[in-house]
């Protein structure tokens, strides 16, 4: 079974991206043949800017394979280093219905938001098609936000089997169950627009400033706290720490006699913990490059593998070749 | 100079597409360096047979060989031979804006024919701005329908050369003068949707039964015809024969005495001469497809010389690779 994961490279992660999509992401490449890519085409409709494109697309991947992601089972690549997909756009764009696109949340939602909307937008959803179909996807794990897009490809792919016969495979999708949504700084949904955000990777003394700088409530060290589990740090300290540790943080804080100060360092302590191992291993990739560098181009050429023969199954169903 | 024309392979030609199209566009391998394509992606917004587009793609290719187009002089290529176009297609369509595209003539005509919209037809400018950008096209002669779509490929290229520094050369479009607009069979434009159509290739014993077959008005052989330069066969006869022989049979007709039988066999006996040298080379092309082939390819490999250059200069731009 092949799984598909799209990463656009859009900067820092934090540990709300961690928590919520990379970690259940990478745990992928244990269930199946894992291909993860960096999206850095789809991140052209929202940046501009090419030196932090590239920027971003090398610190993504750092990230990642700081993180787990092993190219022994998975499969990683660049996008771009497989022009392909956008060949496959333009086959499979020319019979995609323009009302399909038209309904598109993303695009409805994004206009909607004052985003001055060009094609690359609109056309989104067809690229995210062809990226799913090039490499004859089984299953494609997404949040409810992209549900809808994986639907649109079995469309698109249903469409193009009927009119050019049998090519694509088409795929499931699976929506993530309850994963963690971890609360930023300030108590809402961790998000970099909100500016609440805490970094996997960071200089430590400002993470450490970032972290006792959470605004609690007045209450006394002495006085119980019967509302415990709903305090930011203990909720995040579930997500860092091992669970009897956490626990017991909450029962003291429920008790009373634990003062919010102890509790930040504590927190801080297992996140920075918690981290330790990537933080080494992102340490040494970078410091290493070329290695870096070798596992996108080796993934691209396995990458590659699959997709040229889905092409030209393809370009050949249409009578191009 | 550099001078780009795209042609799309939409079945069997007639002497409206010849005089009308086509031979100006051959002429021009003369003026410049000519670069022509077969627009089989293009063909995919409109035709969804594998075989006939096939079958169309070759016999265009016969058919402008035929007629004059000289792989010597000039770079003629097959489209989908150079997917790079569709990888650019991407690039600058990220950044083109969908009110642009909403204005297009060709879109909003044929959905409001009741052609049911699809995102390739919608997407069509967006390919056609590639295919021009791609080769650093400095003049595309075009039809006054096209003249839009020049235009926008000019606003796409300002517009990535503005937010990504000078990457392509802003072409020109050429208006072409005013070219014979052929009458068909029925004296209506001639054009394949109508069915009153001659063609430049076919079989002799059909075609002379069409021309033959000519509708005219029952006035007798004897009568003097003041408006003989209305006649539909003497307009036809003037695009075939010598001006001379031309403005003989009108004379004749005018003055009364010549039959209206006599005119359309004088018709079919100079338009059969006409296209006999590009008959003779057409069967010896048809009975040479390695030829052909060959032909094409090298063409692809011209222009992949100037696309690939330019497709660097438009990653390395936007921060790609």
């Amino acid at each position: 079974m092949r799984i598909l994961t799209g990463i656009t490279p859009s900067g820092t992660l934090h540990i709300g991206n961690y928590f919520g999509a990379m970690r259940p992401a990478i745990e992928l490449q244990d269930r199946g043949e894992a291909f993860y890519f960096i999206a850095d085409y789809h991140s052209m409709t929202a940046l501009t800017d090419p030196v932090r494109r590239r920027q971003f697309t090398l610190e993504i991947a750092l990230d990642w394979l700081a993180c787990g992601l092993d190219p022994q089972k998975a499969v990683f690549w660049k996008q771009s280093d497989l022009p392909e997909v956008c060949e496959l756009t333009w086959l499979i764009g020319s019979l995609t219905p323009m009302g399909l696109l038209e309904r598109a949340h993303s695009y409805k939602d994004k206009t909607a938001k004052g985003i001055s909307p060009n094609f690359g937008l609109f056309a989104y959803p067809v690229l995210m098609a062809a990226d799913i179909l090039l490499y004859d996807t089984n299953l494609v794990p997404v949040g409810k936000d992209q549900k809808q897009h994986v639907e649109m490809t079995r469309d698109i792919a249903i469409k193009f089997n009927q009119t050019y016969g049998e090519t694509f495979v088409v795929p499931e999708e699976e929506i993530r169950g309850e994963v963690a949504v971890v609360p930023g700084l300030d108590g809402q949904k961790m998000s970099k627009s909100y500016g609440n955000t805490v970094e996997i990777f960071g200089d430590e003394k400002a993470l450490r400033k970032k972290i006792m700088g959470i605004v609690m409530d007045s209450r006394t060290p002495a006085e119980p706290k019967p509302d415990a589990e709903k305090n930011l740090a203990i909720q995040l300290l579930k997500l860092v720490a091992p669970a009897d540790a956490a626990a017991d943080f909450e029962n003291r804080l429920r008790a009373g006699g634990l003062g919010y100060g102890d509790l930040k360092k504590a927190l801080f302590e297992h996140y920075w913990n918690y981290f330790a191992p990537y933080r080494v291993k992102r340490a040494e990739l970078a410091a290493n490059l070329d290695y870096v560098e070798s596992v996108l181009r080796d993934g691209a050429q396995r990458a590659r593998a699959t997709a040229s023969g889905v092409l030209q199954r393809a370009r050949k169903a249409c009578g191009i070749e």
